[in-house]
C-alpha cells in the first residue's frame, strides 16, 4: 500500500499526522490533546475526517489510490487530490463565498486540509429528500457557476493562459475517463455495472439500449466533454456535491475538474434537481404531499438558469474591452452585434445544458451510481414509478435539446408529463 | 542574438554545424568536401537550406526566434521547430508515401534535417498557377489527411493517449495564436496588417468588417479552433505547404501543428484550391483559357472530399472495434446505427470543413498574407475582378454552409458565382 511516502490515514495515524504537520497545528489553536476525529466520508472514492480542537477546526480529506465504494479491485489514481486542490483554490479564488477555503495540501499524501462546513451545513441532497426549501440556492448556485466558468474560459483569458491550463489539466485523465464510461456509455450498453429498479425497469433499460437517437446524441455530448476545452468545469457538480444551510452554499468535491464544456456543470446541478423533483411523489406522505416542494423545485431550476444567464452574461458585458480572446471588441463592436453573439452564445450553452443534464439523469436511473433521492423510497414498484417519469423526460430533453427555447418550456415539458403519469 | 546555444545558421556556418553532426555526415556518404547549399526558403517564417553532397542529398530547416518576412519585431518562437519535427515523425509513420522522411532533429538549434523533395518536386501552389494538371492530387491529399486525421482523433486513440498528446500540442500555442489573429480576427477588424487590392476592393473589405452574420460565424469557427481537440492537425495545410510532382504528392511544414478541429485542415487544402480556380481567368491568355484547367480544378475538390469521407469512414470501419473511445462497438451495434453515425460525423466535418476552408479564403484576400495565385496576375484591376468572385463565394460558404449537402452543391455554387461575374 505504501509508495513514495504515501500512507493511508485512520483516525488514529490521522492525530500524528496533524501533530507533525505546523500549519495543522497552528490553524487548530495548537489545541492538540482533545482532538476529535470522525469520518464521515459517503464512501463513494475518499475518506473525508473532521477534526476538531477545543478552539478551532477543519476537515481533511484524502485519496486512496482506487474506488473506495469499489475496492482495490478498481484503481484510481490518488492524483486527483491534485486537481482537486488545484480547483478548489482557483474557484475558491473566483467565488469565495461558495468555496471552502482551502488550509493546506500534501501531494504526496493527497491529503487536502480545509475549512470544516459546521453544523447546519448539510448535503443539498439531503435537504431535498427532507423537503427543506433553500430560498437562495438559486441565486449562490448560478453565481458560483457563473463565475467560475466565465473566468476561466475564453470571453476572460488569454489563449496563452488558457491552453497552459488546459494543458495541466489534461493529467485527470483517468477521472475523466471514469465519467466517460458512467456517464456516457456504461448506460447505453449491455455493462456488469449497470443497474435499475428490477423487475420494473427492466424494459426502460432495454429501451435506452436500443434507441438510437438517443445514442447518436449522446456521442455527440461524450465527444463534446472528451474534445472541448471551453472551461475549467467542476466535473462532478451534482446535489451531493454542494453543503447548505439556509443562508450559506458551499460547493466541494472537484475532483473530476479539467477544462471541459460549461454545459457539463450546469446540466449536472439542474439535472440533479429534476431528479430530486420526481423523487418527492417517493416522500410524498399524509403530513406532506410534497406539491408545494416541487414547486419550489421547478422554481430553482428556473431561476437557477435565469440568474445564471444574467449574471454570465453581466460578467462578459464587464470585461468585454478585456484580455478574453474569444470575441475581441474591435469586431464585435457594436451593442447590436454583441447582443447577437451573446444570444448565440448562451443558446448553444442551454442546449448544451439539457443535453449533458439528461445524460447525467439517465446514468442516475440505469447506469452503475444511483442517488439517494429514488433509493430512499420505499418500495422498489413506488420508485420505479418516479425513476421511469425522470427518464422520459431526460430522453425528451437529449433528443429534443435543440427544439428548446427557455427554461420555462423545459419546466412545463417535466409539469406535463409528471401531470400526465400522475393524473 | 546566441542563446542556450542557439545560432543562427548561413550557408557557410551550416556547412560547420554539418561536418560536427556524424548522422548528417553518413547520410551526406560522409562526401562532405564539395557540399553545394543553397537557401531556398520562400522568405516567410524560416531558414530552408537544400544540401547536396556527390552522392546524397537533404534538406535543412532551421527556426529563428522572430517572423523572417517581418523581421525581429515579430518574435515567434523557435521551439516551432520542436512541433514540425514532431508532427513530421507522427504523419510521416501515418502516411509514410506523402510525407519527408526526417533524418535529424536538434532542438537547441530548432533545426530538421529531412529528405530533400528533388526536382522535378515543385510547390503545388507554383504548379496550380502553371496550369498544371496533378492526376494523383486528390487520391493522395484524400489519403494523407484520412490517416494523419483519423489516427490522431478518439475514433481510433484512448482518451488517455489523446489527453497526453493534447497536452503536449499545447506548447504550440504561439503558432496557434499566430493563426487566431491573421485568419479569424484581423480580417475582420482594422488592423495596421491588412492589405488588400486597392482601391478596388476597398467597400469589399469593408463589407467583411460590417457584415455581422459573418463575424457571428467566424467567431464559432474561432472558438472551435481554440478549444476543439479533434486531431492532430497540421495547421497550414495550403497549397504552399504542398510539393508535387505528376506522380508524387508530398506534404511539409506542420509548424502549426496541434490537436485542433480536423475540417481547419480539410478546409484550408480545399479553400487554396477554391483560390486557385478563381485565379485562373487572371491567368488565362490567347494561348490558353484556362477553361479545361478550371475544370480540373473543380473535379480535384471534389474529389478530394468524395475520396477523404471514403477513406476515412473505411478506416473507421476497420477499426471500430479497437481502442478507439468515441464510438464504443458494443454501443453503436448494428450497421444500420454505424451508418447514421457515420453520416452525423461526416456532415459536421463537411460543415466545418466549408466554414474554415472560407475563412482561409477571406483572410487571404482581405488579410496580411496574400497568395501568389493573385499576387502573380498582372494589372490591379484584373486580380481584384478574381479575388471579388473569390470573396463572395468564402462568404456564402462561410454563412450558409450547413445548407450545402455534398460537395457537389459547392461545385455548383463556385460555377454559378464565376459564370454570372464572367457571363
Ligand atoms: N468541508 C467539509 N465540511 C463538512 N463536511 C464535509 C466537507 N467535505 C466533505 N464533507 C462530508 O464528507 C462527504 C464526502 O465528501 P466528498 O468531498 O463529497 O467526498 P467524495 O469525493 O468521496 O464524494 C460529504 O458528503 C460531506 O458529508
Ligand atoms: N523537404 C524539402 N525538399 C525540397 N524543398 C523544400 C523542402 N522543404 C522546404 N522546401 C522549400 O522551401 C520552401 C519553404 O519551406 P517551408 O517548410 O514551407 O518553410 P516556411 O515555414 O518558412 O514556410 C518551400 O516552399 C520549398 O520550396
Ligand atoms: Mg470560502
Ligand atoms: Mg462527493
Ligand atoms: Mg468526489
Ligand atoms: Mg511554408
Ligand atoms: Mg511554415
Amino acid at each position: 500500500m505504501e509508495s513514495n511516502g504515501f500512507r493511508p490515514l485512520d483516525e488514529k495515524s490521522l492525530i500524528e499526522y496533524i501533530k507533525a504537520t505546523p500549519s495543522l497545528c497552528s490553524k487548530l489553536g495548537n489545541q492538540l490533546d482533545s482532538l476529535q476525529i470522525k469520518e464521515v466520508g459517503d464512501g463513494n472514492l475518499n475518506f473525508v475526517y473532521i477534526v476538531i480542537s477545543s478552539t478551532s477546526s477543519l476537515v481533511i480529506k484524502q485519496a486512496i489510490p482506487y474506488i473506495r465504494c469499489i475496492g482495490e479491485s478498481w484503481p484510481m489514481t490518488k492524483e486527483r487530490a491534485y486537481f482537486e486542490a488545484t480547483t478548489l483554490k482557483e474557484h475558491g479564488r473566483l467565488c469565495p463565498v461558495h468555496v471552502p477555503e482551502v488550509y493546506h495540501f500534501d501531494r504526496v499524501m493527497s491529503l487536502i486540509a480545509m475549512r470544516y462546513l459546521e453544523p447546519p451545513h448539510i448535503i443539498l441532497r439531503k435537504g431535498l429528500i427532507a423537503g427543506i426549501e433553500y430560498p437562495l440556492l438559486a441565486e449562490h448556485m448560478s453565481e458560483y457557476m457563473a463565475n467560475t466558468l466565465f473566468f476561466t474560459s475564453l470571453l476572460y483569458n488569454s489563449t496563452t493562459e488558457h491552453k497552459r491550463a488546459v494543458a495541466e489539466f489534461c493529467g485527470n485523465v483517468e477521472l475523466c475517463r471514469l465519467t466517460e464510461q458512467v456517464v456516457f456509455s456504461d448506460p447505453y450498453k449491455v455493462s456488469q455495472y449497470n443497474r435499475w429498479t428490477f423487475p420494473y425497469l427492466d424494459r426502460d433499460a432495454e429501451l435506452v439500449r436500443e434507441d438510437d437517437t438517443l445514442k447518436l446524441e449522446v456521442a455527440e455530448l461524450k465527444s463534446m466533454f472528451c474534445e472541448r476545452a471551453q472551461a475549467l468545469i467542476h466535473g462532478d457538480l451534482h446535489t451531493g456535491s454542494v453543503m447548505v444551510t439556509c443562508d450559506s452554499t458551499q460547493v466541494i468535491d472537484p475532483e473530476f475538474s479539467f477544462y471541459g464544456p460549461m454545459g457539463f456543470d450546469v446540466g449536472a446541478f439542474l439535472g440533479n434537481l429534476i431528479l430530486a423533483f420526481f423523487a418527492q411523489d417517493g416522500h410524498a406522505d399524509q403530513g406532506n404531499d410534497r406539491k408545494a416542494y416541487q414547486q419550489w423545485i421547478l422554481r430553482t431550476i428556473e431561476d437557477t438558469w435565469n440568474l445564471f444567464q444574467k449574471k454570465f452574461t453581466a460578467l462578459w458585458d464587464e470585461h468585454k474591452d478585456g484580455l478574453g480572446e474569444a470575441y475581441l471588441s474591435a469586431i464585435y463592436n457594436t451593442p447590436e452585434l454583441q447582443l447577437l453573439v451573446q444570444k448565440k452564445y448562451m443558446k448553444e450553452l442551454f442546449h448544451d445544458t439539457l443535453g449533458f443534464g439528461a445524460s447525467k439523469m439517465i446514468r442516475r436511473i440505469v447506469g452503475v451510481a444511483h442517488v439517494e433521492d429514488f433509493e430512499s423510497i420505499p418500495g422498489a414498484s413506488k420508485r420505479a414509478f418516479c425513476e421511469r417519469q425522470a427518464l422520459e423526460v431526460a430522453k425528451l430533453l437529449l433528443k429534443e435539446r435543440r427544439g428548446f427555447q427557455s427554461i420555462n418550456q423545459v419546466i412545463s415539458a417535466i409539469q406535463e408529463l409528471h401531470d400526465k403519469s400522475s393524473g
